[in-house]
């Protein structure tokens, strides 16, 4: 599959998604870079908007993120992956899935 | 919460998953209007960025979609959308979810 890469300046969002709990753990972005190396090595790789650079999901924490599955959507222009998370945390702040907060700021109960 | 629209030229993606299977359906972008259309309606509503205007989900489908929880990530700049899909299809294609291929383009067995 080729993805369409033209409609946000060179990026896709990539959905992180527990392959086990199906809990969204976090939202990257691709560069076409980050997805032939996601392809290649089976991690998750990414283009880092603030840093300007690829980088792999746990290439400091350890915090690989190993994909099980890749879903392509209907416009070829967003993914989902699958993935087993090493660590059992995503998110830089050491919970396990970024998304934590509702819309007033409240922690949630239980998964994204 | 105050989301942040600066990264990415005033837009944030949403990621909108079914509120019972936890399926993911699709993922939009909303700037801030449509970010505050969905707070405020409970309905999803996003910015579309090929007809640069704002939309609410199922519009002329029918196919709404009732926001049961909103989620919100670590940084303030991706949503995650808990909702109830309106006429059982996110996709314009029919089917229930836009991610329904795997990366050599074949369709899935079960839900993304």
């Amino acid at each position: 599959m080729e993805m369409n890469f033209d409609k946000l300046d060179g990026l896709i969002p990539a959905v992180i998604q527990d392959a086990q709990t199906s809990e969204v753990l976090m939202v990257g972005f691709m560069n076409q870079e980050a997805w032939e190396k996601t392809l290649q090595t089976r991690k998750a790789h990414f283009f880092s908007r603030t840093r300007n650079r690829l980088w792999m999901k746990g290439e400091t924490s350890g915090h690989v993120q190993e994909v099980e599955r890749i879903i392509i959507d209907c416009d070829e222009d967003s993914v989902v992956l699958k993935v087993r998370q090493v660590g059992g945390s995503a998110c830089h702040t050491g919970k396990r899935s970024c998304f934590y907060r509702d819309e007033k700021g409240e922690e949630i109960d239980g998964a994204a």
